[in-house]
């Protein structure tokens, strides 16, 4: 009951981000990406909790199903310390709420922790019981997300011009996700239709995951991809390059308003100026129905080191003031379409959205 | 007559890029900056030459000014050698040509080359003579452009609005200029009449020049930066803490278009977008009325290693592909005002770019 099941593997990229294993969660440390591929096992919640703040997993579907598996692991370690069911259970809480308090932005956290809350919440009478229960939601999340990247791919490729240039930004692949991608999800979908098409990756400054994760995981596939710097966009559209724009998402509210990724915002303007359709593709954990707008999203604002320093040289002066947060909002008026894997969101997203969770 | 009047150094920002020296021309080497403040004398105008390739001193106008030393260098070079008059005039266009060949789409190269050129091409009977008269005039060339920035940074202060948040892109400063800087000259002026403004410095991916040298000589001169990504201006915008753009140029034609700094049309973009004034300054050397618009102009596309490296570690996969483009042209529909020495050039700018050659 450990690991997915041998159909959906075959499914997918070769690309895996996270896996439950008997050991712990075994995890693509993605900050040593490209240059080591190096995996390590996570064994307590607290692990979890810090492997997500440090980003050895990151992409907001990702970010989920760690956090389920942190609750997996926080149930494994009390039941190995023989704790007595109460205090069992007052772990798992304790641990859920730590888990939430790693990264504000992405949505599918708070989400997947929700659901594992939910199991934690039924009638139980022992810890064994609620492990195997906690398991089975935990891979089922897991799958769930498999499965919905599958279908975005699919809704997502029949949108893409034959022979399109594509640009993407950040990485929204196999490796955000639990397989196979959502931005990244329709462009392997895409070129598994038509391998004619020209993938552009922004190499999304301040953490390079355009450059060191959307390239190498592209790469591992077979998936000819073209790095540019993220200020190059402009230049590309207006020479006809791009006719395709797709970007994952870590929050998008009732009005169809989406945070993702910092530069995002940036690329939906510059795409609109260029009348390039702006897609956002995102799995309905990611949609957070409880926020009206884009406003009302916490915005995490990271270390300033993220910028003022590459491979742990300066990059400038002493004494320069910093602002870095990660993400921004794109407003809906930007937005083409949302591609969930109950099919495309279209404008107004007020409606739209809403209809997907009704179906 | 090999320095500057020290009236025109004290006019200036402590930062020099490049002097005029019995013993050569001492250059700061910008690609060390921000980590080290390092002089090398070039002795030759080979070694000129490669300093301009391999960008030891960079931005259009320091490229002229750099040139125009070059010839300068040519002569003295073959005075020591003691070369006949013939075949020192001969040496002196061989290096006019291959200083002409290092750098494409800044045009300040070319106009300074012209103008030595004409030196060159005038009546002279000795080696000495012409040597004297090559060094006057890329002292003029030199003076004028440092002359041409203190007034572009007068006329451009008047548009900033009080207490106004500014971005800038690349580097149009001292460093980039004979001294004081278009862009950052008018930063400077500005900040002289109102210390309350706020300056954000894109860091200008992929070599990094607002990061590394922006930031650096802003700081040598005590006004606070703040470091931005490029993808960060979107963000910033629409948080309302930019109420000015202001950036250099490398070429602008006739109609207005304006080549400068890869991301500059990204940044024109997203500043129209939220309705944030755009504006380049630049000297009347950057304009050129030979050009009838921007797809006229050269754009140097530079090598793959300056976007899949950072000091010297790969940042993606092997087996990627790379573009680019050192420049983009931005139309002159996103520009509010061309600054320059002789006034604030306002759209149509087919007839008031004419107008100032006329005045």
């Amino acid at each position: 009951m450990d690991t997915l099941s041998p159909a959906l593997k075959s499914l997918s990229s070769k690309v895996q981000a996270l896996e439950l294993t008997p050991d712990g969660v075994r995890l693509l440390d993605q900050t040593a990406l490209p240059n080591e591929v190096r995996y390590l096992t996570i064994r307590t919640a607290g692990e979890m909790a810090d492997a997500i703040i440090t980003m050895l997993v990151r992409g907001a579907p990702a970010i989920g199903i760690a956090g389920a598996y942190g609750v997996v692991l926080s149930a494994r370690e009390s039941q190995q310390k023989g704790l007595p069911f109460a205090e069992f259970k007052q772990q798992l809480l304790a641990d859920v709420d730590r888990l939430s308090k790693t990264r504000p932005t992405a949505v599918n956290l708070f989400w997947a922790l929700n659901a594992m809350q939910a199991v934690i919440d039924e009638p139980t009478d022992s810890s064994a019981k609620l492990l195997e229960r906690l398991t089975a939601k935990s891979l089922q999340i897991h799958q769930d997300d498999w499965k919905a990247c599958q279908a975005m791919g699919q809704h997502g490729a029949t949108l893409v011009p034959k022979g399109a240039g594509i640009i993407t930004h950040c990485n929204a692949g196999a490796l955000a996700t639990g397989g196979y991608g959502t931005a990244l999800g329709v462009i392997r979908s895409a070129f598994a239709n038509d391998p004619t098409i020209k993938v552009y990756a922004d190499e999304t400054r301040p953490r390079l995951q355009g450059a060191r994760l959307t390239t190498w995981e592209l790469v591992e596939d077979g998936i000819p991809v073209t790095l540019v710097s993220d200020n190059m966009s402009g230049s590309l559209m207006r020479d006809g390059k791009i006719q395709f724009v797709v970007v994952g998402a870590d929050r998008i509210t009732a009005n169809g308003d989406t945070a993702n990724k910092i530069g995002t915002y940036n690329l939906a303007i510059i795409a609109q100026a260029h009348q390039v359709p702006f897609y956002v593709a995102a799995p309905l954990s990611t949609i957070d129905l409880s926020l009206t707008t884009g406003q009302e999203i916490p915005i995490e604002e990271r270390d300033a080191s993220e910028i003022s320093t590459i491979n742990d040289e300066l990059i400038c002066a002493k004494g320069v003031d910093f602002y870095n947060p990660s993400f921004d909002v794109t407003p809906a008026s930007y937005i083409a379409g949302i591609i969930t894997e109950k099919g495309i969101a279209r404008p107004p997203f007020q409606e739209s959205l809403a209809k997907l969770f009704e179906a």
